[in-house]
């Protein structure tokens, strides 16, 4: 599947910067600017400097005059619109759409996110050309989201609903201890609490239950009973030596 | 359960101002900034022009010396970094590490989100402090999020797994038309096409049950079908007077 974003006259160089590094970061790279404000945005200082690095992006980006010649190979169409527009496509956040999307029998072959200009966003003419409207919830007294950032939202949970990406390589798993392994360390550590005088066997009141339950809650390695049973055995060698 | 953000040794006010507006779109406002590199970041022209209406966060930012210092009343600290490291809490996606945590028995009840520096991320004691290593999915050969588009994405996803907004109020539910409906309109047309010359009911070549799948995509509302029907009507009055 083809995805597709699209800026419609954008007014800022830096959010055309912040939006090619947006995509980069998520695995996109087909980036469309209908009439922005500056021709030669893309070799602009700002734009380069906020791209932080996504230059191929930025290199491979065009610029038209027609929002038409912004669809070849795209077959559905989202805006992004903080308001629905009557006789519009239904408007949907984003996360679910994406799902739904996937979901039907013929997903579509290209899909095209469309953004408006900071200031005004889009056009309704452009928004009725649309499959769907795209609202990210945002808080109900402030809907005010910066272009790229609005961009980058978009483009997480659509490669999120793409499958992502992989993961970071596993960590090798962490060796549980085994309720044995507890009990043994917490016999090993209730001695040592004797010893330095802590715990006095006459009046134990609940301590270990107390430390069983916060070691369950911590649910420690194997490795990490070693070292709470070398502190143990540490406690009852100092205790020793005291007692001399 | 209260949620802040906390910046480390952040060096460009604008990201400071990007976060601030990153925040309150998504319903949040507790920021804390540690060892800041410009003292007077809250006040430069960059982070108020980039907060871009986020003036209420910027005001209740605490700017602090030490990490300790933003952490009064955090219970559960989300590292957020690229790699892992060795001795540290275990690296999650944040999706799933969010539902993962509200589904926990006894939630906490402070989450504090800590982002290092743009040059250097978190240092290693920072992270061996936290609960959490939170890793956003990126790009395998471009990891490289803007600080202010990491936070809005931890805000964004933080807020969804917390139940997120209403969404915008619904459109009323579009009336769509029944088979019955469909039926009806797609005989009117029939008619219209045959006067039209475009339909030769004695070679109709399937003409018609193509309409149907296509107007059974396009599930029209009971007011498409009618204007479908005034089209159709309309094409057998002109066809009626070019034959007189």
């Amino acid at each position: 599947m083809r995805t597709r974003f699209v800026l419609i006259q954008t007014s800022h160089a830096g959010n055309v910067g912040g939006v090619a590094r947006a995509l980069k970061v998520m695995g996109f790279d087909d980036l469309v600017l209908v009439q922005p404000r500056w021709a030669n945005v893309l070799r602009r200082e700002e734009t380069i400097q906020r791209a932080s690095g996504a230059n191929d992006v930025l290199a491979k980006t065009r610029v038209v005059e027609t929002l038409d010649e912004a669809l070849d190979g795209m077959s559905h169409l989202c805006a992004t619109a903080m308001t629905p527009r009557d006789f519009g496509p239904p408007t949907l956040a984003p996360r679910e759409h994406f799902q739904a999307l996937l979901a039907t029998p013929e997903p579509p072959q290209g899909v095209a996110f469309l953004f408006g200009s900071e200031r005004f966003g889009m056009r309704n003419e452009d928004v009725y050309r649309c499959h769907a409207a795209l609202s990210i919830p945002t808080a109900p007294d402030f809907g005010s989201l910066n272009l790229a950032a609005a961009v980058q939202l978009i483009a997480y949970d659509w490669r999120q609903a793409l499958g992502g990406f992989a993961p970071l390589p596993p960590a090798p798993p962490r060796q549980q201890a085994d309720a044995q392994a507890i009990g043994g360390m917490l016999t090993h550590l209730e001695q040592a609490l004797v010893a330095v005088d802590f715990l006095d066997p006459a009046a134990p009141k609940k301590l270990m239950p107390r430390l069983n339950q916060l070691f369950n809650r911590a649910a420690p390695s194997e490795e990490e009973i070693h070292i709470l049973r070398g502190v143990a055995k540490a406690m009852l060698q100092v205790a020793e030596k005291a007692r001399r």
